[in-house]
């Protein structure tokens, strides 16, 4: 990047402190252990044909993110900016326009009917505007939290990008209504951690785990069971780093992948590659449970810490992988091959830490829940005091990474660690979490978790589509509420989840046979979800499903690498009693709201090259 | 008012302006119908002493308070402003305060220790300082809603003010905490309604109805009756004003007063003064229960709008009068004697509306409670459409004033409007609503009933400080829910309230029975209040109480002046529907967040003379 130079005095005074202050921001950046490459070091394409790219970076320190839009070929404008989930009602955009004589660039949102307003504060602010040989470059910033109402604050976790093309000339910014523009929507993690990619060790290998030419199959939800196994005296090795391989053209197809090591106490394990619930799938293969890697969609490579890598390979550990791909088919296509799979990045070199990973919230069964037609109903899975107090080590272990996982209802998900009945920290927190991007995300901050602690992950849900409840479980339109979790030093402890127990539910049936007139199935013979099916869903019956899953005691599951629990009573437990809750994050904004410009900003635009 | 002479051109300059655009207003005002006597029509004392009085005017343009404090023995400083319910912590305040060489004016808030800090938006605007032969005068505005989150928003009804005295000269405004201040509170409608008082006929003749001499009785809760008289032959009169004569001494003790018309089919009713629930009181005393007036603590005089009045005396209505006096004696004091009432302002030439009062809410019946230990635990009841159809005349009912009233754990109440399922306006809200300021307000906007037309009455209690569940009844330690509304024209309809179902609430005792180990009293024999008693409450009891009376059929009563239902089915009615509620009120900020200095102002003071 070049410093613009402004063609007049003007636009020197009306920029050139901001670019000044910027490029003390780049300096500081460039300062860092890893410099990035540009100063721009994220870079992604908003729209399928790329004619428009965002390059971004973050500041912490003034809270706030730099954009780079680089619009290839302009027209009359460009809209770029937030919604909630990527909507483009209710947004809060940029837009770039002209009126045939003179360009514009203002801060403005959306109305619920898609109508675009100026912003009565201008929150976003052009930095620079050059025309370089690839097309126009906008550099321009925002913070993260303006404290004006109309306006998107930008959080942890998933931002959902929006734009649109203006095609004419306007006459005023107020005749644009979004429902008449070719617009789009792209996710992405704005505010990503400050941390380097470690840099791979020298010795580094790679192996790729895959199921060889799979015949698709015509149904909606297929996980695919293949196995593999690691070469005759593969000595222990560390996992540094792992990447998917998605088939191409399968992309919307390959829904997640996981590869899994089978208990080392069978000598071998029989080949096998077809659906996971198979009556041909041989028993056995439900040993083989230890995650190795995971992939869903959205993510992109995973790196490990320098200090910690996830062991595989040696004495004491089977040489025989699970492969597990989770197809989501629901257009139900006939005789797509596929031959997806995950690349291991590997060393002989052991790093410090074996790293783990352990699955935290709730158990895949239909006793968790929820109600039809609901716009936020949130179930929470627990990792309790007592499991933690039983299999963690005494110093504890460090949790780095992080990956959310629901399927179609998820809107929201987050974990807590509580201790002593208190809420300490969030592990990870996505309030625009999609089930269409879950990658594994490092954590901006490691966190620590003791003996004793508490992890409570909750999830909420939208199901203002469907007419009946969803319960949980593992096909596409039933639904999990999960974090992986990603530590070390790795201990024994592989899942830790729960679900309410069941004696409690089936009251929570009785009760509601006794306040409506209407029959709900409590024969014996009636599965859960049948149970659920026949509940007719009113004000009464929904409240008192959420306040039994915020009261009645719970089944944990506990449970080590070979899906064995660790000893104990797990049934019927208390639930983990919380008497202090930490505050809702709000962002800062006393300090920006007074800078900005009170009206739109007549855009110079400067020569340069990009 | 005097317009301040500025001692200095600076001060010209800094207070120039401000004080032009409210000589406008205050001009504005005074062309009113009925021109106030002060530029600032409202007035109180804070402090028992006098020492600090406001004065305010509202403008509803700007959307701005104007205050004028007087300080009469100014020491060091003082603080001014508002808390949610008239604490000093979390308070937002205006302060003046010296430290030795300088005075100072500056807006600040409290945080919930007390310690006291400069706000980074100064909302609160000094328009002049001013030495008075009564004391210092400050005049200052500032706007309803700052769009500061740490600011106090100004809205509808109660407003606790609070007050503190500096004593000494600080070197830092943070030096203050509030806990080591001399300090209090004051409840007023700060935002009162642009209503004139309508001038009194000149014909206007005075009655007092008062319980002469009677020993309060040494318990807590008393409710007095009292019969007395109008002359004979006294003939068809419309009551236009009325105020309360509360015995000198007794303020604490007189909580409410109300004046009943008996039924006028019979021919006489029996001399009675003594307490209400007593054996020795006449049964035929259940009829006289025709609302003439009625006061509660806090209240001032209630004038009727011009084109109405309240009817009685003449053919058809009942020459006898029962007066109820609600003594609240927490102390149980004895021996006291007490002789208020209320004096009746009355003309013998009609206007053309008679006024009647409608009783909203909440039926007086234990099966309302709340839980203990909740802070915001909401009760509804309804006037349905079944009811404002039958009892309504077609052209409907125009409300123009409201009374809310419940008990000591009442924090907030409203009304609403619903039409067709669609809540359409708020008849009277009320978000710091206190049982210790129980006002007859004017409404702002004059509100119309038609048949077919839902009411639906809303009160959030708080129940912190209790062990048990509070039920509803006529005891203080019990609660109400209530709106007196007060319209024109008349029609039979006195009373239109619901509670739950009696079968629905048996259902919830069994169920909770059946979740919970502990024994809950369900046996024939227990009353509600003892099944309240022995409910288990946890999460699940209380989220399950609240579901149940937003879910269950209610008992509606709608009944005439003569306590006789309308005919009709009125058990086991269902709740009103409500599709599409109300928004929330929010504050209008956008407009006045710029203008405001950074920091506080120095104070130079003029010489004036009030």
């Amino acid at each position: 990047m070049q410093v613009p130079s402004p063609s007049t005095r003007e636009a020197a005074s009306m920029y050139g402190t901001a670019v000044a202050v910027f490029l003390v921001i780049l300096v500081a950046a460039l300062q860092g252990s890893a410099p990035p490459k540009s100063p721009f070091p994220y870079r992604i394409p908003l729209d399928p044909e790329g004619t428009l790219e965002l390059s971004w970076n973050v500041s912490y320190a003034q809270e706030t993110v730099y954009f780079q839009l680089l619009v290839r070929e302009l027209k009359a404008g460009v809209l770029f900016g937030m919604s909630d989930r990527g909507e483009m009602e209710n947004a809060d955009l940029v837009v770039l326009w002209t009126d045939g004589d003179s360009a514009y660039f203002g801060d403005a949102w959306s109305d619920q009917k898609g109508q675009v307003h100026l912003d009565s504060q201008q929150d976003y602010q052009l930095l620079r505007a050059q025309r370089t040989p690839e097309g126009l470059s906008l550099l321009f910033k925002r913070p993260f939290g303006t404290c004006d109402p109309e306006d998107y604050v930008i959080e942890d976790g998933t931002v959902h990008l929006v734009y649109g093309i203006l095609e004419e000339p306007l006459r005023a910014l107020e005749t644009i209504n979004t429902s008449g523009l070719q617009t789009g929507l792209q996710r992405v993690q704005l505010l990503k951690p400050n941390i380097s990619i470690p840099a791979l060790p020298t010795d580094v290998r790679t192996m790729e785990i895959r199921a060889p030419d799979v015949l698709i199959p015509g149904q909606v939800t297929t996980y695919w069971c293949h196995i593999t196994e690691l070469p005759e005296g593969f000595s222990r090795h560390h996992i540094v780093m792992y990447e998917p391989i998605v088939t191409e053209g399968n992309e919307a197809l390959v829904h997640h992948m996981e590869v899994f090591q089978c208990a080392a106490e069978f000598q071998s394990f029989p080949q096998f590659s077809g659906p996971c619930d198979s009556k041909m799938k041989p028993e056995r293969l439900n040993y083989c449970r230890h995650v190795l890697a995971a992939w869903a969609l959205g993510a992109k490579a995973f790196y490990y810490p320098e200090e910690a890598g996830l062991a595989f390979g040696g004495p004491g550990s089977s040489r025989f992988l699970r492969l597990e791909v989770h197809y989501h088919n629901p257009l139900k296509i006939k005789g797509r091959r596929d031959s997806s799979g995950i690349r291991l990045y590997y060393t002989a070199t052991l790093r410090r830490f074996d790293a783990g990973i352990l699955e935290l919230g709730l158990v895949y069964t239909p006793v968790m829940a929820v109600p039809p037609q609901e716009t936020a109903f949130v179930l929470s899975g627990y990792c309790t005091d007592k499991c933690t107090q039983l299999a963690l080590p005494p110093s504890g272990i460090h949790i780095f990474a992080s990956q959310l996982h629901t399927h179609l209802a998820g809107r929201k998900v987050v974990t807590v660690l509580a201790r002593d009945g208190c809420e300490m920290e969030v592990v990870n927190r996505d309030d625009h979490y999609s089930p269409h991007f879950q990658e594994i995300r490092m954590l901006k901050k490691v966190v620590s978790v003791h003996p004793g602690d508490v992890l409570i992950t909750s999830c909420t849900y939208n199901t203002e589509d469907r007419k009946l409840a969803t319960v949980g479980g593992f096909g596409i339109l039933e639904e999990m509420c999960v974090n992986y979790v990603h530590y070390y030093p790795r201990s024994q402890l592989e899942l830790c989840k729960s679900a309410v127990d069941p004696g409690f539910l089936q009251k929570f049936f009785h009760l509601v046979n006794r306040f409506n007139s209407e029959e709900v199935c409590t024969c014996p013979q009636a599965s859960v979800p049948e149970q659920f099916a026949s509940v007719p869903w009113n004000s009464f019956s929904r409240q008192v499903l959420g306040a039994l899953y915020g009261f009645a005691p719970i089944s944990v599951h506990c449970n080590k690498s070979s899906a064995v629990r660790f000893q104990g009573e797990w049934d019927r437990q208390p639930l983990p009693e919380i008497i202090s809750k930490l505050e809702e994050p709000s962002p800062h904004c006393a300090a920006s709201r007074r800078q900005s410009p009170a009206g739109p900003t007549v855009v110079s635009i400067g020569e340069g090259e990009g």
